[in-house]
């Protein structure tokens, strides 16, 4: 990872802005500055950069994985024991003694999404002047390097190639967790095999028949699929900590005429979408397209969510494809392109698929047919 | 869920402490106190409580779900589509609109480690002065109803079936990620009959290795097992949102004698903390029974954390069996005892098994054998 690149860029903003150190609390702002990728749970972990130094205060017991995984000059550690009692016992007091050493009511950067009030209070108490970087890093992750490009666009493969595992099993009779494992197996075994040593998440879902697959995010359960039930498979695989995503609406047995002409418009739309997108157009001007064959067939009150989003080490991240942003879509930059519409008691119609935007347009990293009749399965 | 009870003892909490109205912003206390359990990413949602009003705040695509799932007497949607342009278009435009609902400079319960700095300067803004609720939602937590122990029950036998499949497929040339697997889809089956409907979390991870051992939270890798390795295979299930730990500390092929020692302080420290456990006595005294053990062996100082936690919603609650806590151990308490050493250039050796208290003692609720001989496969 270009950690120092990073770091370096982090520098100059907080320069620019008078900024005398920053506090950063979002574990995918972490792992971008840092390259920890620590398991969130209850310990907190805080990081801090100033001009000279990338500093961490963790628990005792994420000590050897901060200071083997991550760039850190520092590593400082509060413990849960009684035998490190004259050391720090609290996260807390290892910010206070942090904090003190920077001149008082000097200017902290920090995230205003993730900054728990808690800390907040602890700032403002010592005088410090509190100052959002959360467009800025929103920004900075937006626009990928090389080696996050690889990273994604293997990404790309291995959530296809689960996929297409998963949507082979998908038959009547077979719950929604099921078909999700097999895709699962099969992307444990290529990890297994290609990429010793990496780390892996994944997250999946497949709402089945009408009435879940309108709600767009649920878990996968334990209900069995039906005859002539839609499904949503919905999957995303990030190889090092960086995702794609690939999402398929397909059918065990034959969907009404209804369905078929709601695929058909959802099918279109991402397919436009897809040939709009390139270097120097709006993020709403995409948006725009896609939402306009949904309204052309008088459908547009079904549409519950934008065209697509940005991806990267954010499940959701910068640029949103949606109808209020005027951001400019760049080189470098990675979507999923994923227009959808839902329609109460016919159902949820959605592909995703995931795009590299380069400056001759976009490299699609996923792969899957998206035609109806690829997509029916009995 | 007893979800009257609770927002029940919520509105007398609130009205002792003069507050107007609680924001709950911590997905596992939204679930507590309204049934909904989202999948949480970029789109806020927010949960508000007042003396006579359940409301929340949520995105259109999960509009349905906070209406069929939960019991908010209000859902109030905001869009990210142009039709709807005329209603609200982002979170905080509600935020603002439910806070001038309430009387300038009342007091608004919050949970400090919950609450985003953007959305704690709107309220003082507008005057209104936080008041924590973040330990007394802890305390509310900590004590499981009937219902909830029903579930965490079934959720122990669950883990421990995942958890036995997964060490049948124990050997060397497996890896990490398999080894999960097996015990996944062990799982998936078991919940596809006995459940349906029900929602599934789980989290699984099997350090293995003298290295990786000793870092007791890292992602399960790629990494093939190796004879002789020693492995600490971790497990939670959560069935319907309600979790349960097991975890077994093994090896395929043969322990070293220093592994051998190591392995039966940490079995011992947890026998004895089992057996101390009883209502009435304190956190630190379960604590300190297992310490010191490690402390008699002179091995204290590979001690790294504390002795359990409890477990519920949460993979990690109150009471956390510390030296540090004075908390008082209840009937209907359900915690995880997990007494873990870590030496470098040995391994990681650490069990953890999960108790509900009754008023006679401690009841197990996960089973796999601990001794040694058991643990050695190949």
């Amino acid at each position: 990872m270009n950690l120092n690149k990073r770091i370096h860029y982090l520098r100059e903003l907080t320069t620019s802005k008078e900024i005398a150190f920053s506090v950063i609390m979002n574990f995918e702002n972490q792992y971008y500055f840092s390259g920890l990728k620590a398991i969130t749970y209850s310990r907190p972990i805080v990081l801090f950069v100033d001009e000279k130094e990338v500093q961490f205060i963790v628990p005792s017991l994420e000590e050897n994985h901060a200071q083997n995984k991550s760039n850190a000059d520092r590593v400082l550690v509060y413990y849960e024991t009684q035998l490190h009692r004259e050391h720090a016992n609290s996260y807390l007091e290892l910010f206070e003694s942090v904090i003190e050493s920077y001149p008082q009511n000097s200017r902290v950067g920090v995230e205003f999404g993730a900054l728990p009030v808690s800390l907040a209070n602890r700032l403002r108490e010592k005088g410090f002047e509190l100052v959002s970087l959360d467009q800025e890093i929103a920004k900075m992750r937006a626009i990928k390097d090389e080696e996050e490009i690889e990273q994604i666009t293997e990404s790309g493969r291995l959530v296809s190639l689960a996929l297409e595992e998963s949507l082979k099993h998908a038959t009547p009779h077979v719950t929604e967790m099921e078909i999700d494992h097999y895709g699962n197996q099969a992307l444990f075994l290529e990890v297994a095999k290609k990429h010793p040593n990496a780390t892996l998440d994944y997250f999946v879902m497949s709402p089945s028949g009408k009435e879940r697959t309108n709600m767009p995010h649920v878990f996968s359960n334990t209900r069995s699929l039906k005859k002539n039930d839609i499904v949503i498979h919905s999957r995303q695989v990030g190889l090092n900590g960086y995702r794609a995503e690939c999402e398929r609406t397909f059918f065990v047995g034959d969907p009404t005429n209804e369905q078929r002409e709601a695929f058909k418009l959802a099918q279109e739309a991402q397919q436009l979408a897809l040939e709009f997108i390139k270097v120097g157009v709006r993020a709403k001007e995409v948006n725009e397209v896609a939402i306009d064959i949904f309204r052309k067939a008088n459908l547009e009150e079904y549409v519950n969510h934008r065209t697509g989003h940005g991806i990267g080490i954010g499940i959701h991240e910068e640029p949103s494809l949606k109808y209020s942003s005027d951001f400019i879509l760049e080189e470098n930059m990675v979507f999923c392109v994923e227009p959808g519409i839902y329609i109460p008691g016919v159902g949820g119609f959605r592909h995703s698929d995931t795009v590299i935007l380069t400056k001759d347009g976009t490299k699609l990293i996923t792969d899957y047919p998206r035609a109806i009749d690829e997509l029916i399965f009995s």
